[in-house]
């Protein structure tokens, strides 16, 4: 395919891309297909020859859309957000193009460059303290990451290298195994999956500290434990705090937590994935005070912010511990201007080498949205999630399982959990709208979350009255079966 | 932005992206900005009200590409090449329309079940052994991560689980600690740095053992340290062997390693990231004999086979070994067809949680080149690396410094490191070409990279007048001053 030919079929692409969008509230939100549907509608091995693109277009609506979980329907209501727009697809589409691996400044400056500043720009946005800022000379600043689990785990790592360093220094027969057999992390019952696997590859103890009855962390708990670990001789290290956890967006009590992390020269990290894209409103960047006493801050603007995945934007406020636990330099990746304090070589901020041109997806977001647009796309989903909560508070069948603060709704049928599971099958078969479900506590509770840029008030009044239509049906059956009994 | 100004503006950014590939060719392929060149060129803070595309676009050309490196150049030999081709593209677009977040199957079913397909493919085209490929009831597969370098990393821990399990299965009462600080792990000294910090993430000894007169590893040198360390008390259990190493494409000896890696119960792991693609052609497969004693296998398609950045394709016989590596199942991440044997929940296989529809890439390259139009490209590129060989054979002044396999050349002045040293940084100032160096044991090496997807002789021979002149420039130089002297 030469340049003629990609500026004819890009352009056939671009048209069949908007299409989607505007029409996916159309198509079925769930696949209906079985596993392993894909394998024989495709021939088993690559062609010899060159097929045409015509040929391949074709096999993208017969075989591929057949078993796309439409994440972008109004009617997915499932997991959280993940973001689409227009602007960041465009951004993409150059990314494509110039297409450099930016693991060092010289291997494209511009790539590097426009991330500091975007990085800085987004930091402004939510009101980070300057600390974590870049700036011209700052000891701070900011990276984009592939995922929080990235962030999470490379932070646990420099946290890991941090105190083995400071303890050797302090005690020089020390051995990095005695070290790490001692090391202890924390983080909240409700914190995310990928917060344990960060323990499980850093190989040190990750606990799960209890929460309170709002779900969230607080500073009693953490003390607690840590009084009871340093007597056993554990060495505390690393605490994830989570603001919106994935279960019910709850939050961890930083004002709390913090100062016991300074105090005891623990790590503290904050993992706002979901929430922290709400904090550019100011009506909900008090969620985020306590920020001040973390050593590094992590969300995904690729969740709730408008920029496309992947990009998961990650703050510490001495980018020295980063770099110190992750330097290494063959003379393959060295070049002239390394050292000079004005530069950054992202790869020493991260876990693989090569990195994508990701920050012009930010810069063309935020310009083409303002602050102003993007503040209102946040709003308009917070109201979407209280329309939602509204309308379960008005059927005295259902209850609310947990404050809704931003955009997701944990809610449930009165009655037990067998019952709400049913009605989680019912609404997956049907296949009209899509929920994943959570458990708090020993509850089973279906998770409402507010995901498509494109998602109104029809669609929700839509799903409700099908979610109650479902559960009408249910309770029928289960009071015939008990008749019959 | 609405899909019709979409419409709009995503045409002319196929035609801006056209542009730029047709022309690249006559930019300086090496940027002359300085470190903190684009900060001052844009605002300190986000927009507050929207700006318009036209704003945007003007600004790419303004203040993005005056700080970019172009890879895409016909003049850039440095690194290894980053893939490009128009079918990639426009699969990218398509992805980034789907958006969907592939974690598990039911995330978006054709999202995993073509990664499963084409990564089979794939390995078909490489004569991988049947035991990798997942095909209907395998119990290997393939999987596309991000890097290299995170191929290396996941494959590392899944080792070191393994055998902290049945070491501890063994022995009840091993801490996985004391097991941690007898492991060891081995690489060459040519391995890829990225293969370094696995074992430092890992916190795991890794030992770079020497190589032979042709920079590869060979049985005999693992055999004896091996030996040494199990002596000493300590745990072998992971041995990465390179073909195709970043400093000069040299290839560790798989026929000697394997049988005593399977010997030995150590986990062997083949890092291809460069060399692997060119196995698509029948004349080069045989570098990859001995894979059949691996127990995974790494190549980065995103490299060498036009696919664009990123997609790294792994593949292990034992997908199990993997899995329970990572295994973390909270509700919100379950699926009722998750344990059907028939589901891959490609979460388990990587670092991120959230993964891109990248298979796409894959498919529409293959098919609309075709084998044969890959491994024409595979040959040209070898083809032009012989040719610039020759160049230097010619020129008695100059000398290569490893054997030329694939598209890489090493070569450099015979003399001195410092006037190797003074060539590059002439080279790299003028800003015609662009190279990095790399050392090949004491010696200041050259290295010149076949990496455009539009390189063709005209450039070669461009490349090598242009060297030629300026080392001409530098010995009369030299030879004015020894005679000052």
């Amino acid at each position: 395919m030469n340049a003629a030919e990609f500026r004819k079929r890009g352009k056939e692409m671009v048209d069949y891309v908007a299409d989607y969008m505007e029409g996916v509230h159309k198509r079925q939100v769930y696949p209906g297909v079985e596993p392993g549907y894909l394998r024989p509608l495709i021939p088993d091995s690559a062609p010899q020859e060159p097929e045409t693109f015509e040929d391949i277009i074709k096999d993208v609506e017969k075989i591929i859309m057949p078993g796309v979980t439409h994440w972008h329907s109004p009617y997915f209501f499932a997991y959280f957000p993940t973001a689409s727009s227009y602007p960041a697809m465009l951004a993409d589409i150059l990314s494509g193009a110039i297409g450099c691996i930016g693991f060092s400044w010289i291997a494209s400056p511009a790539c590097t460059e426009l991330e500091t500043v975007m990085l800085d720009w987004l930091g402004k946005m939510i009101n980070l303290p300057e600390a974590f800022l870049a700036g011209k000379d700052g000891e701070g600043g900011g990276v984009i990451q592939g995922s929080a689990s990235e962030a999470t785990l490379v932070t646990l790592l420099a946290a890991r290298t941090k105190v083995i360093r400071e303890l050797q220094a302090k005690c020089p027969g020390l051995t990095k195994a005695a070290i790490m057999d001692k090391l202890v992390a924390y983080a909240s019952d409700q914190s995310h999956s990928s917060v344990e696997r960060a323990g499980l590859i850093g190989g040190v103890k990750l606990k799960m500290l209890p929460t309170d009855d709002k779900f969230s962390l607080r500073g009693s708990a953490l003390q607690k434990v840590l009084d009871e670990d340093k007597a056993a001789g554990l060495i505390p290290f690393f605490m994830v705090a989570t603001l919106g956890t994935t279960s019910c967006c709850s939050f961890d009590n930083l004002l709390e937590l913090g100062p016991i992390c300074n105090k005891e020269n623990i790590w503290m990290h904050i993992d706002a994935a979901y929430a922290g894209s709400s904090f550019i409103c100011p009506e909900f960047r008090h969620l985020l005070n306590g920020v001040e006493f973390a050593d590094s801050y992590n969300f995904n603007p690729h969740k709730w912010l408008l920029v496309n995945f992947d990009c998961s934007t990650m703050w510490v406020k001495k980018r020295a511990d980063l770099i110190g636990a992750f330097k290494l330099d063959p003379l393959y990746l060295q070049h002239q201007n390394q050292d000079s304090g004005l530069v950054t070589d992202y790869r020493h901020w991260q876990i693989p080498l090569g990195r994508r041109f990701r920050s012009l997806k930010m810069w063309f977001v935020f310009r083409m949205y303002g602050v102003k647009g993007l503040q209102a796309y946040i709003r308009k989903h917070v109201k979407l999630s209280h329309e939602f909560e509204s309308l379960v508070h008005k059927d005295p069948r259902f209850e609310i399982c947990a404050e809704v603060v931003l955009g997701l709704v944990c809610f449930r049928m009165k009655g037990s959990n067998e019952l709400n599971e049913a009605l989680l099958e019912k609404i997956n078969k049907s296949k009209k709208i899509h929920l994943v479900p959570c458990h708090l506590r020993d509850k089973f509770v279906l998770r409402f979350a507010i995901c498509s840029r494109t998602v109104e008030s029809v669609h929700i009044q839509h799903a409700w009255q099908h979610i109650t239509e479902l559960a009408t049906e249910l309770l029928k059956k289960e009071n015939e079966q008990k008749m019959n009994q």
